[in-house]
C-alpha cells in the first residue's frame, strides 16, 4: 500500500465524502439515467483523485466503494475501492486532471438537453443572461472521439483551454463540466442543463435575441467575483 | 442594532419563517436550478423586508439565515443573518417595495418555460382560461436590463405598473412576480411556469384559439373577486 | 342537519376518504398546479356527492374538509366542511351528476399537454393502442364556455354523452373526465395526460401512423371486458 | 400443486422478489402511467417465468402477488398470486421465452418518448455513443399487432432474433425489451426512453450528425465486454 502522509489521508477521506454524496446531485437533476455519469475530485496536495466505479447502482454508492487513481488514471492499489473497476471514463477525467491544474473536479453526463445539442454539434449560443453569468458566452462543442485512448480527454483540454466555458460538448456523446472542486463542476453540469434546455425551447417557437458582447463580458465579470457568499477564484 | 417595536419584531420573525419556507415550493415545482431563485417579503408594519442569502442551497434556507433589508436594498445590521450577503436581485427587490405600496412579496426565477419566452422578447398570449383568471390577460416582457444599477427594479415595474399581471418576462433573463404578500407572489410564479409551457407546447401544434376580450374580462373579475376561501384584496 | 342513514353516513365517510386520497394522484402526475384541479365522487345510494374545498393547498386536503353537495351543487348544511367554499368548478360537476346517472366521479385538470390540446380546439386523434384501450377512439373536444351559468357542464354532458370517450377537452380550458366512480375518473385523467403528450411528442416528428378502425374497435371492447382483476361495467 | 424442487422452489423465490422490486424502477424514472408496463422474469433452471398481475397498483405490487406462469403462459396453478388474472402482455412474454432461449427477462411499457417513435412507425438512428454502447445501433420498429393472438410475441422475436438492439418499438403500441435477466431488459426500458427522447429534442433542432459505422462497431463490441464491474455475456 502506497504511503500517503496523514494530510492526505484526511484529503483522500474527505474528497471520497465528497465525490460520493455529490453524484446524489446528478440523480436529483435529472442529468443521468441507470449507472450513467460520473463524478471526480482531485485530491488538495496529492497527484491523485477520487471517481465512482463502474456500472455501480447510484443507490449503491458511498466514501467507501469511491476510487483513487493517479494522474495516469491508474488505481492506487490496496486502497478502499481499488478491488473494482473504475468508471470507463477514468482515462478522461485523468487527462484533463494531467493537464489543467488549476482544474479540481470534473464531471460527465448524457443529461438529455446538453447531449442533443452535441449530437448535432452545436455549440450553444448565450443569450441568457444566467449563461452570461454562468458561462461567459457560449457553451462550445469539442470533436467526435471514441473511447479507449486518449482522445476525449485531448477533446476537452483542447477545447476548454483559454475558454471561459467550464462546459464542453462533446460531439454525438455529451457534456463533461470541469471546476475548482468536484462540487464547482457538479454545478456546472446543473447549470449546463438548465440553460441548454431554455435555449432549446426558445428556439422552438423563434430566434430568441441577442445580448450584447458588452454586456455578456460585465455579467461574466461581476458573477465570477461577486456571486455567493465569498468572491470565487477566477478559472484562468 | 436597530431598535424595532416588539410587534414589528414579530412580523419580522413570521415573515422569516414565510420566506424560508416558500422557498421549497420554487424547488417542488421545479422553478429553479441549484442556487438560482429568490422569494422576498415585506413585514407588514415596516420599511423592511426579508429575503434569501446569496449562492446558498435550497437544503440550508431556514428561517435564521435569511436576511432582513431596508427598502434600499440594505441590510439591517446586527439582525440574524446580516453577516451573509443578500441574494445578488436584492436591489431589484428593494426598488418594486419602494415603487409599489401595495406589494408585498416578490419572486424571482429562471423557470425554464418562461425564460425562454423571455429570451425571445416575446409575451405570453391569453389562451388559456386560467391565464385569464390569474393573470387577467397577455404576460408582458419587460426592457434588457443588467445587473448593478436600479435598471431591472425600474423595468419591472414600469412594465407591471397599471397592468394586471403580476409576472413580467425581464428580456433574456426570465421572471419575476409580485403578489400582496410572499405567498402570493410564488403562486403567481407556479402559475406563470404553468402556463407558459402549456401555451408553448399549444403552439408547437399549431395556432391557438383567441378567448374573446369580454370573457377574459369577466373570467379576471370574478376570480379576482370570488375564487378560493375569501374574496381577494384586488391588485391595483 | 339532514337526516342521512346510517347506511349512507357510511357512505359519504367512505367517499370523503376516497375523494381525499385521490387528490394525492393529480399531485403524483404532475396534472396540476398550485391548487388547481378537483376530484368528485357520487355517494352511492344517495343524491349527494363529495368535492374538494376551493383554493386549499394540497397538503391541506383530509376526508375532514371535502364537502358534501347536493345534486344542484348546494353544500349540505352542517355536514364537516360546509363552512368552506367548494371547488369553483361544483356546478359542472354537478350538472354531470344530474344528467350522467352512470357516472360516479368526476375530475378537471389542467394538465399541460391535454391543455395544449384544448387550447387549439383539436381532438386527439387515436394513433396508439392504448388510447383505443381506455378511450374506444379519439378524445373529442367542447365548447368554450365560462364559468357562471351551466355552459360548462352542459358542453361536457353534450359532448360525451353518446362518445366512448370518458375525457372532453373543453377548449381553451382544460380537460374534464368521467368514470364509473372517481377512482375511475383520476385514472382517465392520468391516461389522458399519458396519451396527449405521446401523441404530441409523435407529431413533432411527423405524421403519426393511423390505426385501423375495425382495430380500435376490437381493442376497446377488449379492454373494457377483460383487462384487470375483473370484468369491468361498461359505460353507455 | 405442481412440484418444484426445493432448489427451484428457491429460485422462483428469488425471481419473485428481483420481478416485485423492478417495477418500481418503472415508476421511478417515469416510464409507465397508472397500471401500465410489465416486467418478467425467467426462473433459472425452469421453464416458468415470473410476471406482474394485471391492473394492480404499483404501490400494491409485492413478490406474494407475483404471477408464476410456464412457457405458454398458463398460470401454475397453487402457487401465490395464481388466483389472480396475469398481465394481458403475458402471451408476449411467453412467446419471447419460448423462442428466445438466451432471454432472461422481458419489459413492456408505453414510455412516451419511445412511444411516440413507435406511433410514427419510425426507427430510431443511432446519433448517440450511449445508443451504440448500449444497442449497438437503431433501434428497430415492429409490425403493427393487436392482443388476442401470437402476433405480437412473433412481431418482437422476428424483430429482434439476430439484432444487436434488446429493444424493439411495436408499431402504434410502445416499446418491449428483453436482456439476459429481468434486471437488464429493466435496463433496456430506461435506457432506450432516454435516447428515444434526447434523439427526439436533438431532431427539434436539425439534423444530428452521423456516427460512423465503424465506430459503432467498437463502441457496442467494447461496451458488451469490458463494461461493468465484469464482462457481460453477449446476447447472440
Amino acid at each position: 500500500m502506497k504511503a500517503f502522509t496523514p494530510e492526505i489521508e484526511v484529503a483522500i477521506a474527505r474528497t471520497r465524502d465528497e465525490v460520493a454524496a455529490l453524484h446524489s446531485e446528478l440523480v436529483r437533476n435529472g442529468l443521468v439515467a441507470w449507472t450513467g455519469g460520473n463524478v471526480s475530485g482531485r485530491v488538495p496536495g496529492a497527484d491523485v483523485f477520487v471517481i465512482k466505479p463502474s456500472g455501480v447502482s447510484y443507490d449503491e454508492l458511498s466514501p467507501e466503494n469511491m476510487i483513487v487513481c493517479d494522474l495516469d488514471g491508474s488505481i492506487i492499489p490496496d486502497t478502499p475501492g481499488s478491488e473494482r473497476a473504475p468508471s470507463s471514463d477514468t482515462a478522461a477525467h485523468a487527462y484533463v486532471y494531467r493537464n489543467m491544474e488549476h482544474v479540481g473536479g470534473v464531471v460527465h453526463t448524457h443529461s438529455p438537453y446538453a447531449t442533443a445539442w452535441a449530437a448535432r454539434g452545436e455549440a450553444i449560443p448565450c443569450v441568457l443572461t444566467a449563461m452570461a453569468d454562468e458561462f461567459g458566452g457560449e457553451i462550445p462543442v469539442g470533436p467526435f472521439a471514441i473511447i479507449g485512448d486518449d482522445s476525449i480527454g485531448r477533446g476537452i483540454v483542447e477545447t476548454l483551454s483559454g475558454h471561459r466555458s467550464r462546459a464542453v460538448l462533446m460531439r454525438n456523446h455529451g457534456p463533461f463540466t470541469i471546476g475548482r472542486d468536484a462540487r464547482d463542476a457538479v454545478k456546472a453540469a446543473v447549470m449546463l442543463e438548465d440553460v441548454a434546455r431554455t435555449v432549446h425551447i426558445a428556439r422552438q417557437g423563434g430566434e430568441p435575441l441577442q445580448i450584447p458582447q458588452g454586456a455578456i463580458d460585465s455579467l461574466y465579470d461581476r458573477y465570477q467575483n461577486v456571486y455567493g457568499q465569498h468572491a470565487k477564484a477566477v478559472l484562468p
